[in-house]
């Protein structure tokens, strides 16, 4: 167990380092290639999914592949004092190509930087209206080297017979009914927002693909926004019970949850249970507002999917976020292998959620099957009660979930106890959730 | 502006003054004498409706037409020392004709005055009781000149053949779905309660007339109970969707609402806010009973109209209330017309009030449209959060006052967002409320 | 009045001092005795039903009849340290019969006492598991008395050709709707568990009997679990609309109300009226649980009777709960004719309680009627004003129960109102609850 949990702490630490330097973005080649090691690392089975440029999907319109193979800017010196090859983060995500000199007001305008934190360079993306554009440190812009005239230049390429893709991988269950895990992959070398969640993922499905379950478990890992859009727009969305978005979660921070639109859905107190057991009552919850991730594509008027987010240093609020100093340094394996404990005792309780119902009239003899104390001294003992407390409930109008709510017990116990009566006959589950 | 404002105000000093005078009551002259001004003055197009006293209403029946032309009392001296024509409070509305000498014990029998305000003339009727009678303040009774025996005179008539009125007007709007606005006329000269509920109500319907309305609106200027009965008992109830009582809107309290049946009604919350927007906080609620005014008959089981009364100094609630202390320097037009700008205000949100829909499965493309920030730096704007979190509830199951509730914005910044994004097409409105 | 209390107390005292002494069990001749007395001198038309030993009843067998006519313990000098003719507690409820020697050690594994209370008699039973086994106090266990070699003689019988038994008793009402009226007698010489319970449940009765009711009113005096699970067996439940169980309603603490599964059921709340009324704010309420008596069955989950236990001195809540003193000092007829008298006050909440619908659009005219004061001077009466709430809830959409709730004002006076209202036709009750 210590081994496995070692060789998983490895596995996840090549990974990051692995992953972390392609370029990702909504289409292009580093997008591609980070399927393809998943693919090859661990979901042998997943099925990469694809879209053509130009497509039409509800309000939006599928972008033009992009890629890029070299940019850089050059002082009055010609020396390089930006360079994409050092960190992906310099150009913007769908920057026009460009290759010409230009004085340092021009410049400016196509340039950006963080002055509060001079140290790091900002990450910018352009998907919708074209242009070109840099970003670097706010001490490169502050150093004796930037003086111009400046040669700007990007060769990248703008395909309008591209293709935008998206992994999804299925684990069957012994229903129809699916638990959606989402996972956005947009995003180039920044580690914790998203390359994290990409990784948990993927451990996470490698999990449930050795299991039985009830519910039929779906994985995608898909470009932000377009790429959620571009999956619902082929997907039975009618078999989505609900799901997961995995989003930074490997931070230094406590696990925290964003609610879903609808709090009391079962997926989203799962995530909740499984968090209090095991983080403890110090993990932070967030209300459920519809901006953030994919949640804006899931819980849409119409689309109605129940989603909780799972988190470790959420996305905008630690000053890190959507710079380079999110990077390698800033995640840690034991942070993501936390969150993977957490995940997989949320499993558990979805798997294990039904709507009992008690298949007698009346009180079941417990005696007779060997449930009941046998002298009537021994009564008053807790477990006795909180059995006959349970079956009193067991009408076929509540979830294990709900009753553990009213009667004020541990869900934990709960299935226990449903599995001692269940092996008795003496409740069974009603249908599936 | 200013100068409107200034006609309106001497508009409204006016009618104060020009039908204060007049000797209203459930039925007779004096309340056919005031529709007539209100005609004249304001609605040539309203109507006048009536029923033929005797007719059954309900569980009423219409009551015999009454005038008085003379009434007083002499005294001993054979000096007037009551007199109908100094102020028509002096006798009881529905007084029966007398002509006779009673000794002080008969007359007191008679005679109504407040002991606890000497100065003042109560205010009383005997609808459904025969009865003669005189009200007078305290200090003519405890004065020198009180002293029998009294000749006591009151020259009224009771017609069979009579007829009961009231003044209907229509302002017809996009669809046949009705807002009643209610005042009642009953009261002779009393100035709050509730002149001042009639002089708005036609200021209001004047205004109404201008604009192009989703609602069609109906007003109606009735005596109190069996006129708002009267009135239930002819019209299509089924259309009217909501309403609003205007009743002792002049005082020199602040403005107060009295709550309809059901509270959550829009009309009601319309009311609310116009009045937090132009009042503040300081506006009292008065919870929902049913006494009081018309609310008793357009609340009444099997009714059920939802009816909020605004008011400015609430009947019952001020000392002057049913005297003849409630007179023209009770009341001014500046409390009247604070009412009127604060009404206005509720007609706007219950005219721009819808249950919108958005048209667009997922997130709809706001940057194709100039509403997102085109640099996704930006995207933290205040403005680009309210529509995405508006659109997120605009699953045609909620108004935008509900909307505006669940995601804490003032209402009036969610009508702007409507129509910004109803003109994009992206959100339209579900149907009539 | 006075005589008639005084010959309750009589008729009380008398019955719990012939009933104490019998044997009752599940089964056997003390319970048929207890009946026989009931029906002798209470209820000469209640029924005598039963079900033959070894009957299934839903997931229940019905056990063998059992009698015991003799048991003691010898100790080694041939003394009757334990004699069951000194107090039926000393064998355990079904025990087996046995005739032999047997050392101290032996002894003690079939020996209950209680060493926190070394003078009292546990009560046990051993219903389900063939056993024999004697109590005694802790005191016998410690005297010098006690030494072996132990003669123990139980003389019991198990009757597998026997039969289980309960009384049964119908009071018919103007409608099929049934109460039931709930009390358990399997408890050998317990007092305020539950000999007063039956006590006071015949008492009702024979009150009930002296009515015209709206309800049928339905008595089961029945050992408790498989009683109760016998008569449901055979019950037409649908026609139950709810009822109570009376448990230890003599000993000496306030009267409690324990909530059925539905605490808005009109029965509960009948009870709390009740008590509020006749004992006053210190009544004590235990939430729902569905263990404890029989409650168990009747809430069980497919059977759904909305029940309420009322008690004085609740089981498991006093320490001479279940041992020898629960005897006749710890209860007394005061305290159990205090309960009767607010069972009484709930029956009359239960009769006169309905859904009012107001027969006449808009408000009635109560003047007409004499419910309205002729001077509108005199108008804010609080009697007009409880009576004009009133009939605005009156709309077949609430019970008066309800309407007393929202308006605030007690359901005794509602009540009155009610009658005078529905007197003069305006109001009539929709259907039957």
């Amino acid at each position: 167990m210590k081994d496995k949990k070692m060789n998983l702490k490895v596995r996840v630490e090549k990974t990051f380092k692995d992953l972390f330097p392609l370029n990702r973005s909504l289409t292009g080649k580093g997008t591609e290639a980070t399927f393809k090691y998943l693919k090859d690392h661990f979901l042998a089975k997943a099925e990469l999914k694809s879209l053509k440029s130009g497509t039409k999907v509800f309000d939006w319109i599928v972008p033009e592949e992009w890629n890029v193979s070299d940019a850089y800017v050059l002082n009055g010196n010609s020396e390089k004092i930006i360079d994409f090859k050092d960190n992906n983060l310099h150009v913007i995500s769908y920057s026009d190509s460009v290759d010409k000199v230009v004085d340092k007001k021009e410049l400016l305008k196509h340039l950006h930087t963080l002055p509060k934190y001079p140290n790091r360079i900002p990450y910018r993306t352009s998907y919708y209206q074209k242009d070109w554009g840099f970003c670097c440190s706010q001490k490169v812009l502050d150093s004796k080297s930037f003086f111009g005239p400046f040669k700007v230049h990007i060769d990248s390429n703008h395909n309008k017979n591209g293709k935008l893709s998206w992994l999804e991988c299925v684990k069957h269950g012994k229903t129809y009914d699916e638990i959606l895990i989402s996972a956005y992959c947009c995003h180039p070398s920044l580690a914790n927002d998203n390359l994290s969640g990409i990784v948990l993922a993927v451990l996470l499905f490698e999990y449930l693909s050795t299991l039985e379950t009830k519910f039929t478990y779906r994985l995608v890992i898909a470009p932000e926004t377009i790429g959620a859009i571009s999956f619902l727009s082929q997907a039975k969305t009618n078999l989505i019970k609900g799901g997961m978005i995995l989003s930074s979660v490997a931070g230094p921070d406590n696990i925290s949850i964003k609610d879903g639109f609808n709090k009391e859905h079962f997926v989203n107190q799962a995530a909740h249970l499984a968090l209090k057991k095991c983080v403890g009552k110090e993990y932070l919850t967030y209300p459920f507002v519809p901006n953030g991730s994919d949640e804006r594509q899931y819980c849409a008027p119409g689309v109605d999917l129940p989603i909780a987010s799972i988190m470790r240093s959420k996305y905008h609020e630690y000053p890190e976020y959507h710079t380079s100093l999110d990077n390698l340094d800033f995640i840690t394996s034991q942070g993501l292998l936390g969150g993977y404990t957490a995940l997989r005792k949320a499993i558990e309780v979805i798997e294990k959620n039904c709507i009992p119902k008690v298949t007698v009239l009346c009180e079941p003899q417990l005696g007779l099957r060997g449930l009941y104390p046998n002298l009537s001294s021994k009564i008053n003992s807790d477990d006795k009660d909180i059995m006959m407390n349970f079956i009193a409930y067991c009408d076929g109008s509540k979830t294990i979930l709900e009753i553990a709510e009213v009667i004020e017990v541990p869900v934990w116990e709960l299935f226990i106890v449903y599995d001692l009566l269940n092996e008795q006959g003496l409740v069974e589950h009603k249908e599936n959730i």
